[in-house]
């Protein structure tokens, strides 16, 4: 809906304030229940009809229609949101865009998977949102299936093969995982290492595969642990790595708040970076340009990746038809935090 | 509204779906309204009867009551927002406060006072919210007039003295800034400098006099430089205080994400911090803690604070008096930006 066409709107509160009565009188009259006075009955009557009220008006209101509004759950600890980066500057770039249009953002953060398809559930029940936003997409992801479902307005953002046909809007994870690989190629590392995200977002098998490809094509020695992306995991799983009889002398992670810990915990354990270990980030941040050295990011634009998404769900509420909108690839943004691979002893 | 009483509200959608019809057959039949025959109008209000559908119900939905929804405006740039750690940890402690409640966030990013104002007018005249969150009080606050002459419940998240008897989730920044002096004075520093916020945050005006009363109670030469939170002024703010002919000892910025800047720009300068100048951050963040030299800064649990302001708001939404609840006072983390004052050449 418009503004105009929200500005036009007449509600039962408009016809209260101007019958000088009260909202429920106002309900009473219009649904032609006992309760009031004829007097006020027949003022309210005749002001909802000067007014132009009409009941396919409270109707739209009742059944929500142009909420104005849009909905973004995400599956993450509240806590861990207020650590990374990469979800505010998401928000950001949605608020950037919706603030153009007047929509607000209806945000939940769900404990997991169920209660976030619980809350669109809820929200499309409600009629509270127009449309929701789809973060993290996951392998087989059922909120795909319960927007379809419920034919709620839906973009997806994440890579295509995981979206199902919905309006899509992505970055190539995979082009950007080679131009890390390579990176570390060219540097003379000849054992490297990737520290992953959890195997339920769909973006992880991409980067496996990508990683894998071009690690083998390269003729690297390589290997992919496992972690969930929090400050406490990467610094578990940098120190394990580390142990081992032939540790790896290049690191590739899968957020920043992973490779800042493991900066931290190699300058814990006496090694160099990047003389003893070269660290890559993915999600360049303030963090990333802070911490010394600097290091070396994967970067990309996520406050335009949020308003892009918020646009094109905009496009879909209106009835675009579903496309797929690829945006910048991730550069490689090389800091102090990689270097030529120290020689083997 | 808890969600049983959700559960049990009778909707004009579940009138239609057991007497067979549409939403607007609905809604004519029940609103008395020609357009559809009697055979309809007569088997709607036999089933309203029935489901116990009533006009009052109707009209509470259409007042919005149980909206399940707070709000959030912040009058900040989106790009900022997402810079800034503050506002992502205000949000997820407001997230998980919610989440256990199942109430949604509406969250708007608007470009200034008045659209802010705009924007909670909009909500309760659509009442899409069940109250709102009113976070960096101005001086004279138009907002909290507005939420008082509309009858919004609200909780002023700042300082009592400019919540103008609202329900008032605050800490102590006097008594913070006065920590900060403090810590200064007793490393014999003489010559301190405050780079605050802008005057149009009412906190600045409290911290302001705190700096000045307590550097000249502990005998300090003091003087206090305005800038706007961002990276670059903050920057700026330090260039200019540093080039002075008798520049400072120490700096106290108004948040962390100046004091960042503050740290680069005497690096690039070719001072030691904090062997030339010591420098205290406001808001702790994993900022303050990953940069080198570590920064001191003034603590505070902005999550906690966050929960705490949306619990109190749905006390107020259920009817509570207005109260004041003040939160532990920032305490300040001592790290190795600050230390004893250089010598005078």
């Amino acid at each position: 809906m418009t503004s105009a066409a929200r500005a036009r709107r007449v509600t039962i509160a408009d016809v209260a304030r101007e019958a000088q009565t009260s909202t429920a009188s106002v309900s009473y009259a219009l649904n032609g229940r006992p309760g009031i006075s004829e007097a006020t009955r027949e003022r309210v009557l005749e002001v909802a009809a000067r007014l132009g009220w009409s009941p396919a008006s409270a109707a739209r209101a009742l059944a929500g229609a142009g909420a104005d509004t849009i909905g973004l759950v995400l599956t993450k600890d509240p806590r861990d949101l207020s650590v990374e980066p990469f979800y505010m500057q998401f928000i950001a770039g949605v608020e950037s865009a919706l603030a153009v249009r007047s929509r607000g953002l209806l945000l939940e953060v769900a404990a997991d998977a169920d209660a976030e398809v619980e809350a669109i559930r809820r929200w499309r029940g409600s009629r509270r949102v127009d449309g929701v936003l789809l973060t993290d997409l996951r392998p087989h992801d059922q909120r795909i299936a319960v927007v379809r479902e419920a034919g709620v307005p839906a973009v997806a953002v994440g890579d295509p093969s995981a979206a199902a046909g919905l309006t899509t809007v992505w970055t190539d994870d995979a082009a950007a995982m080679r131009q890390a690989v390579q990176h570390l190629a060219a540097l003379g590392h000849r054992r490297i290492t990737r520290v992953a995200a959890p195997r339920r977002y769909a973006y992880t098998a991409i980067r496996d595969d990508a990683f894998d490809q071009t690690a083998r094509a390269c003729g690297l020695d390589h290997d992919i642990v496992r972690s969930d992306l929090s400050e406490d995991a990467g610094a578990v799983a940098t120190r394990a790595v580390l142990s081992s009889p032939r540790p790896p002398t290049g690191l590739i992670f899968d957020n920043d708040i992973m490779a800042v810990a493991a900066l931290t915990t190699a300058h814990q354990r006496g090694l160099s970076v990047p003389g003893d270990v070269s660290i890559i980030a993915w999600d360049d941040s303030l963090l990333c340009r802070l911490v010394t050295p600097g290091l070396t990011a994967l970067s990309h634009d996520v406050v335009a990746l949020g308003a892009q998404a918020a646009r094109r769900l905009l496009d879909v509420i209106d009835g675009a038809e579903p496309a797929v909108y690829q945006e910048a690839t991730p550069m490689l943004q090389v800091r102090a935090s990689t270097g030529p691979a120290p020689t083997e002893a």
